[in-house]
């Protein structure tokens, strides 16, 4: 369906023909209203491609907007605040949270691509460019921050960059202007296992396969020393690692969830990422963890140094590694609380 | 063959039913020595098996004996003094070396299951084993040294472990008493590289993949970042990362050379790996890298802690990671002269 754009904030809400529910979904917050956009996006590698974005948004209609976006396996439902469905951010987005959703008016979308419909290379710049013409359907002018983890630092770092009059304020968690090599040779290699399943008929076991390497990307040898001490053992006459079980149900569950299509064009955005710091003249946060095997703090380190912007780094240290704004709920939710201090009118 | 035992150092090549010369092979200097053994051994998971050993010695005859060994995709060939097809280890072995083939004569092995044709589980201590074997089929009651980098320090330490009797002095690169359980998940998902190639048909691709990855942790992201910091580019519809190239010629070299079971097999011999220190009782030199991901400091620290013998940690810095051993040539020299210096009649 095509859209009218409209000036009132909660007009997703008030009237049908301006949004679509996703009936198919579980159910959701009274509080949470979903929306299905389609819009016609000017891709960077793509050309002009009519695209669905599906978005999700909490909190009170008059309320400040944040935009909130994690990982290229997060989606728009950061916050099960008052529903069934557990959010993917519950610990920092709800009531009373840092990200607090009586105060603030949080919006989010699933990645494009994230659906497996859009089989063509996508940008972190048009994911930016997305979440632009969404606010425009949504007639949202302008949002009080952009609070981003992981891949949705990357796009919070090209929103603030392609549309930084919109943005009062980003804090960028373990995400930075550039994919690091190392990581980027990670990640192709991802790739290859998926192609190597796909073009053997393996399609299921090469995506999990996938998805097995990048838990290891978001984790730490200090975690995995902890939790799996113990030598490999043989089941049969094949040797077993202590950490087996547990990837291998990492990477079940998402081949289960994913298509190979969607993993695919959304790693290889992260690769095709790169900002000039320097075009970011919004005032950043950026949050950085000392063990991220995926992000170092060196190319963190150099982006604050880098911003058009007052930047402020935020070093941690956690052995979730990359994994940490998922899994430092204190210590997330201190930082995200003093960055938005501001944003809800200066109640924190 | 069978073979009868000698007590003369160089019955290898003086006598034709003591040795088997590898005529298969590529020429081998004068100075070398190849021999291939039929030994028994009792493997540590898998019984008393018949096994083919290849050996290669170079040195004086009446040297002190040094055995010398390298990672799991080493071999015997570890110098090429005098012959026309490069040793692995050339920059330190050979006359006038930090392991000097003037001075010492030097042994080394094929890994058993290198040849692909050992498919049963293999343990560091059935290498250690059969290395004492091999002594005892050359009539070498007793090595002055024995030099392992990687698999190699493994195998070295359950040298000491088990016939410590027979070992002067151990020197250990980039290899402890167990397997990280980190860099264990990490080998784990290499085979599973190799499992879903065997499984659909692409087995020179799952191995390509495994080496790949493999690639990826004996390096650095230090190194990456200097080698490859450019951007992903799209070739065609898909994004091609800056060490793409390198990595795949990496991969595609290996599976030319490798069979797929001498891969699986040697790499869940690290993972079956575990040494009690304490009962180590040589004189050792454990050498760490601090930015070894895959072998991490703190366990060679808690190795060098807990031998049953004086031990010295050499730390080392390197942007190549786990592959110093290899390429930091002028700083393990160092190491190599001043920890042999003894081992030659002190004639340093």
């Amino acid at each position: 369906m095509s859209l009218t754009p409209s000036p009132a904030h909660d007009a997703v809400a008030a009237a049908p023909e301006f949004c679509a529910f996703d009936a198919g979904a579980a159910p959701v917050s009274r509080a949470a209203r979903r929306f299905v956009l389609d819009l016609r996006l000017d891709l960077r590698h793509a050309g002009s491609r009519s695209v669905v974005v599906r978005g999700e948004w909490i909190g009170p209609a008059d309320a400040p907007v944040v935009l909130v976006a994690g990982g290229i396996s997060a989606n728009r439902h950061v916050s099960g605040a008052g529903g069934s469905e557990p959010g993917w951010w519950d610990a920092q987005v709800g009531p009373g949270r840092a990200i607090d959703t009586d105060r603030l008016r949080v919006l989010a979308i699933d990645w494009l691509g994230s659906d497996g419909s859009l089989d063509a290379p996508i940008d972190s710049a048009d994911q930016a460019d997305a979440l632009a013409a969404v606010l425009d359907r949504l007639g949202v002018a302008r949002v009080a921050a952009f609070v981003g983890a992981s891949y949705g630092a990357m796009v919070g770092l090209q929103f603030a960059a392609r549309h930084g009059h919109r943005l009062g304020r980003l804090v960028a968690i373990s995400g930075a202007h550039r994919a690091h090599p190392y990581s980027s040779a990670w990640r192709a290699l991802q790739r290859q296992c998926v192609a190597l399943g796909r073009s053997e008929g393996g399609v299921s076991q090469g995506l999990a396969l996938a998805r097995q390497w990048a838990m290891l990307s978001y984790r730490t040898p200090e975690e995995f020393a902890e939790r799996f001490d113990a030598p490999a053992v043989l089941d049969g006459e094949q040797a077993r690692c202590a950490a087996e079980d547990y990837l291998e149900s990492c990477g079940r569950r998402y081949a289960a969830r994913w298509t190979s299509t969607a993993f695919l064009r959304l790693s290889e955005s992260i690769d095709l990422h790169r900002v000039d710091p320097a075009a970011v003249r919004v005032p950043t946060t950026v949050v950085a963890i000392d063990e991220d095997r995926l992000v170092p703090l060196s190319d963190l380190q150099t982006l604050v140094e880098s911003l058009g912007a007052p930047a402020r780094l935020r070093q941690l240290r956690s052995r979730y590694g990359h994994d940490a704004f998922l899994k430092e709920e204190a210590a997330i939710a201190d930082v995200l609380t003093e960055a938005l201090a501001a944003c809800a009118g200066g109640a924190a």
